[in-house]
C-alpha cells in the first residue's frame, strides 16, 4: 500500500497544530577533521532545550549517497517520495520568479543568445546582458501570439528568462533547443508523443517569431529553450492528510514549492521576525505551518562558516515565539546539508528534532549531527516525517484491529 | 526509479579512485556471552586509525535475518540488489572453477552417482571417488557431442563437476535429474517453456551418453544434473556508475562475480602482498578497486577463532600499502558475517568503515562490530555502499534542481 493511501485510511481530524520549520541546508560538516559543524558550534539554546525534551534523528532526504535539490529536498519533508514525484527545470525555474504556474502550462527555461547573419550561434549567453536589458528584451517578446494559446514571457536575470505555455493537451518530451556549442544554429524542437509535439510546434512558432521581434537588438537576438516541464500532477496536504497547510517563506521558490502541494503562500514579510509575526496572526486559521529560513544554506553555499553559525544562533533566538504559540508538534530539520566546507548542497543526513506532548524523549540534549545520530528517530526518510507528524499530532488512527 | 538509472542520471566523471576491500566473512559473534568478536579481539591500529578519520556502519547483506551465500553477498556490496539479481548455482559453480562463462551458456552441476544393472541409483556420490577419477571421468564425458551446441565438462572434486552447454536460445527453467534417493534411476530432464525444453532434451541426450561412456568405470558410471542455471544479464560497473574497475582477487569464485558486473580481473598472484603490489601497479589505469581478501571466511568457518584473529590482524599491517596510494574513498568491509561460533556465513550485520575528505566523522575510534553500531552510516543496506562511495567521491551530481 502507497503511503498516501494509508494517510488517508487512518488520518482523523482533530484541532492540533504542527509547525515544521525547515532550516534550509541546516546539516554541516567540520571544517577540520576532530572539528565541530556549524550546526554543533552555533550556541543555540533554544533549540538544545528542545531537543532535551523531543525526540532526534538523522533525515535522509531521498536515499544514502544522494544530494537533493531544493525541489526535491522540500517534496520529501512534505511527505512526497523524491524518486516519485519530480518537478521538472522548467517549472521549478518558473516558481523561483514566482510565476504562478498551473495545470495546463508547460513550463521552459530559455536563454539569450547571438545568432550570426546565417543563423548560426556565435555567443550561448549573449555576451551576458545586463537584467535591465533582459527585462527590455522579455517586453518585445510578450508581443508574440499564438493561436489557442496563451504565452508568458518572464525575465529572471542577465540571459535568462522563463517562457510558460498554456493550452489544453500541451506534453513536456520536448528536446532542449540549446545545441549546446557555437557555429551552428539552435536546433528545432520535436516532441515524442503527439501532446509533446503540440508544444513543440508551438515553441518553433515562438522562436522564429523570436528572432523576426529581437533581428535589430544583436547580442541579444535569438533564444534557446530547454528544461520543458509540465505541472506535475501532486495530490495536496489536505487531500493526504486533511490538513489546511500554510507555507511562510520569503524565497519565491519555496513559495511555489508549497503552493505545488496546495498550502496557502502568505505574505511572509523580508525577516524571519515577520515570519514570526505572520504565523502568529494566521495561527488560529491553519493546522499545518511550513516556516522556510533561506539563510543556513546561502550561508553554507557561500563557504561562510562563521556567517552560518551566526544565522542558525539568530534561528535560535526566534525559536521562542513558535513555541509560545503552544503548537501540539514542533518539527526543525532541514531539506538537505550544506556544507560550509562543500560550498554546495550534499548527501549527508540531516539533524532533525521533533518536539511533541507524546514523543518518547532520547537521552540527546543539544541540536547537532554527532549528537542526532544517537537519537530516538535514528536514521530515517525524510518522506516519513510527515506521518510522523501526524501521529504525534493525535492526528492518526489505528491501522486494522 | 530504479536505484541505477538514477547512479546514470546523476553520475559525473573525475579522476577519484575508489577501494573495496572487502574482507570475506568479517563480521563475527563472541565465543562467551560477554565476550568480544574477532574483530573485536584483534589488534588493528591500522583500521582503528582509519575509523577515526572515518565514518562507520553495519552493513546488511540483503535483509534483517537473511544469510547470504558469496554471490548475493558481493552483488549487493557492488551495488546490485541482492533480491533483483540473482546467480544460479550453475553459474556460481562455473565461476568458482573458473570457467569463463559467457552470454550463451547454461551452467550445470553434475554429480557422479553409481546406477545398477537396473539403472537405479544406489550411491548418489558415486563412493566419493577421488579428485583424480573425477578429473579423469570429466575427460572420458569430453568426447560426447550434441549437434549445433558446444559441450564443456570440467572437473571440481571429488563426485563433483561443471556442465556448461553453450548455444542460442538455452532456457533454464529446468527441472533436477537427481531424485534425491537411491533405488530410483536419475529423473528425466524436463524444461517449462520452448528454450528450457531445448535444454532439457540436450541434457538428456548428455545423461544417457554419459551412462554410455562410464558404462565401464562403475562406481562412477552415471551421472546426475542439478542447478540450471542461464548466464545473467546484469549491467556493468562501466554502464551504471562509470567507472573503470579492477579486481584483485585469489580466489576464482570471487574473480568470477566480479567478471560478470564487468570488472577487469587482474592477475593478483598468491598473497595479499601480492595483491596489494598489483594495486600499486595499476593504479593509474582504474577508477574503483575491488580487494577481496578470503581468508576471514575461510578461519570462521572452521571455526578458528584464534585464527580468524590472525588473519584480520595481517589484513591491517597491509592497510597502509592502500593508504600510501591516496585512494579518494577506501571501505573495508565484508560481504557478510561468518562467526567462528557458527562456523558459516551468518545474517549480522556487517562492520563497515568508509574513509574519504568528505565524510562526516563519528565518534567511533576502534574498528568492530560493537562500535560501529554507534556510526554515522547507520545500519544500511549493502546495495547503497556504492552510491555512497560515489557521492564521496564527488562522482555524483544534484538530484532535481
Amino acid at each position: 500500500m502507497n503511503l498516501h493511501d494509508l494517510m488517508r485510511e487512518l488520518r482523523e481530524d482533530n484541532k492540533s497544530k504542527i509547525v515544521l520549520l525547515v532550516a534550509d541546508g541546516l546539516g554541516g560538516l567540520p571544517m577540520e577533521p576532530g572539528g565541530k559543524t556549524e550546526l554543533e558550534t552555533a550556541r543555540t539554546p533554544n533549540l538544545d532545550a528542545l531537543t532535551r525534551e523531543g525526540v532526534c534523528g538523522l533525515s535522509l532526504p531521498v536515499l544514502p549517497g544522494i544530494t537533493p535539490g531544493s525541489g526535491p529536498g522540500h517534496l520529501g519533508l512534505f511527505g512526497y517520495d523524491p524518486l516519485v514525484y519530480r518537478i521538472g527545470r522548467g517549472i521549478l525555474e518558473a516558481l523561483g520568479i514566482n510565476f504562478d504556474v498551473g495545470p495546463r502550462d508547460v513550463a521552459v527555461r530559455g536563454n539569450f543568445c547571438t545568432v550570426d547573419a546565417a543563423g548560426k550561434i556565435t555567443d550561448r549567453r549573449a555576451g551576458r546582458p545586463t537584467t535591465e536589458r533582459c527585462v527590455e528584451m522579455c517586453r518585445l517578446m510578450q508581443q508574440i501570439r499564438i493561436p489557442g494559446m496563451e504565452l508568458f514571457v518572464e525575465p529572471v536575470r542577465e540571459h535568462r528568462f522563463v517562457l510558460v505555455i498554456r493550452g489544453d493537451g500541451l506534453g513536456d518530451s520536448v528536446n532542449d533547443t540549446d545545441p549546446q556549442q557555437t557555429g551552428v544554429a539552435p536546433l528545432s524542437a520535436g516532441g515524442v508523443d503527439t501532446a509533446s509535439q503540440k508544444t513543440a510546434d508551438a515553441i518553433n512558432h515562438f522562436a522564429a517569431e523570436a528572432e523576426r521581434v529581437l533581428k535589430e537588438q544583436a547580442p541579444t537576438n535569438a533564444v534557446t529553450l530547454r528544461g520543458f516541464a509540465r505541472y506535475p500532477k501532486i495530490d495536496t496536504l489536505k487531500d493526504i492528510y486533511g490538513l489546511r497547510a500554510a507555507a511562510i517563506a520569503v524565497y519565491p521558490m519555496y513559495k511555489g514549492l508549497a503552493r505545488l502541494v496546495g498550502m496557502d503562500v502568505l505574505d511572509a514579510g523580508a525577516t524571519l521576525g515577520d515570519q514570526m509575526e505572520t504565523l502568529r496572526k494566521v495561527w488560529d486559521q491553519y493546522d499545518f505551518f511550513f516556516l522556510h529560513y533561506k539563510y543556513s544554506d546561502s550561508t553554507g553555499e557561500d563557504g561562510n562558516f562563521p556567517a552560518k553559525v551566526e544565522v542558525i544562533e539568530r534561528l535560535d533566538t526566534e525559536l521562542p515565539r513558535v513555541r509560545a504559540l503552544n503548537p501540539d508538534v514542533l518539527i526543525v530539520t532541514g531539506d538537505h546539508s550544506t556544507p560550509s566546507k562543500m560550498k554546495s548542497h550534499s548527501w549527508h543526513p540531516v539533524p532533525t528534532v521533533l518536539w511533541a506532548k507524546t514523543c518518547r524523549t532520547d537521552a540527546v540534549t543539544e541540536f547537532g549531527e554527532a549528537q542526532c545520530l544517537h537519537g530516538g528517530l535514528g536514521r530515517f526518510e525524510a518522506k516519513y516525517l510527515m506521518s510522523l507528524a501526524m501521529a504525534h499530532a493525535g492526528r492518526l488512527g489505528k491501522y486494522g484491529a
